[in-house]
């Protein structure tokens, strides 16, 4: 969207962007990129991490700080370093999961979307990397399409929401569409119905990209969202990542007896 | 329990220990104080907040700091000060509930406790705020029990957890009884059995007293959880605030439809 200047950054799917003359060193922006992922889920127990050279290659960082972030991933018993077997995993979150009905979900997230405003700020087609590829059950590098959103209340930004379909929803998916209904409305009357999601809420300070499009001060604590969501043959269509200003956003979830006495 | 060296500190109830000597203004101490229980939906919107004589009196500061806190909350549009009405809370958060089944709720967090260990910090009697009071449907001042716990993963502290129930529960709830079971398990043995909860979940930066407790870095990201548990007779017997670290922990929702196609 022209004219806005909410800088549009790739985050949370290992094209992180680092800040290159920021206090934080370099290798601590991978560090806590790759922590995140962990966290998330994104990355579960076992599975295998990237290679040093690989994160040189994604990072465009020397093969030295490479290392550094895998030596103090492990260091902080998120991974395990094993020569020839390479970096895998072994952190496990200690949440178990608990469900809600989706219906419901669905219906919360259009209320949230009557009483805001949205922004779109891009929509692009990208080569999914591997963690997008891994979520909605693609080959990596295949086609996606990229939309991002600046959802406001009373012109205030409260979220930024970043969101990946595969590439073949061009024609559903665009800045025009997204403009005038929300994304689940707009897949679903393509035929993508939400069968079933699986969501991670977790907690992070606001990088600079953050602080930017969600105008706050440097380190404000941010709510975060991860989702896919899948259709009723279990195929994976969308993959979100929201952040909410933790001072202007929080999550109800209220529990209930199926049963009543 | 004796030789901990985390410190008891009082948090969440309108009893925010204000930090002195630090960087951070009286005022806004109080002010963030105030706004995490705007945001929390302590303080719903329509409802009325403390005079500044009463804040004055509560946190031991100033008419003149009390004041800046009600102006500054007006100046965000959490309040609105009206002559003669008094300042009353004009924020509303966009979330709208969603539900999940509380004896899926109930089992995880039990997962949760049997995966990770607990060190009882306090259980002591306190006079009832009115935060508390409001959430235990009891008489502000009425006498309580205030349950201080922090939950370790494999030796790292990753929640800190105060819980309220009425005073009369001395007897089920006590540092003995807490070292050996579960708060949840012991209230449904002694009767109290959880039908409903309303949740909300936010982010937060770790105070000078989380820092402490869960032995993170100043200002780093936390999850937070407010809870109250109601009995079937729709009495809230339970008050909850835990705090967790968000590079240690996240919350996984799974949405499941209902009726499965």
């Amino acid at each position: 969207m022209g004219g806005t200047s909410l800088r549009d950054v790739q985050r949370q799917q290992g094209e992180t962007v680092l800040d290159r003359e920021g206090a934080v060193p370099l290798y601590h922006q991978i560090y806590l990129a790759l922590r995140d992922e962990i966290l998330c889920g994104q990355r579960p127990f076992g599975s295998v991490m990237p290679t040093e050279q690989q994160l040189s290659a994604q990072y465009k960082v020397s093969r030295i700080t490479a290392r550094r972030v895998l030596g103090d991933l492990a260091e902080q018993h998120y991974v395990e370093r094993r020569r020839r077997l390479g970096t895998r995993v072994i952190f496990t979150s200690p949440a178990k999961p608990i469900e809600a009905n989706i219906d419901q979900a669905v219906d919360s997230l259009m209320a949230l979307g009557e009483g805001t405003s949205v922004n779109v700020i891009s929509v692009e087609h990208r080569a999914a990397t591997d963690i997008i590829a891994n979520a909605l059950k693609i080959e990596e590098g295949a086609d996606v399409i990229r939309a991002v959103r600046v959802r406001c209340l009373e012109g205030t930004p409260i979220g930024y929401i970043v969101s990946y379909v595969r590439g073949g929803l061009a024609a559903v998916i665009s800045e025009g569409t997204l403009s005038n209904a929300p994304l689940l409305k707009l897949l679903d009357e393509a035929g993508f119905h939400a069968d079933r999601a699986e969501q991670t809420i977790g907690a992070m300070l606001a990088d600079p990209s953050l602080v930017d499009a969600l105008d706050v001060e440097p380190l404000s604590a941010i709510l975060r969202i991860t989702r896919t969501v899948y259709d009723k043959n279990n195929v994976p269509f969308l993959r979100t990542y929201a952040h909410y200003r933790a001072d202007r956003f929080n999550i109800r979830l209220d529990l209930q007896n199926p049963s009543p006495a």
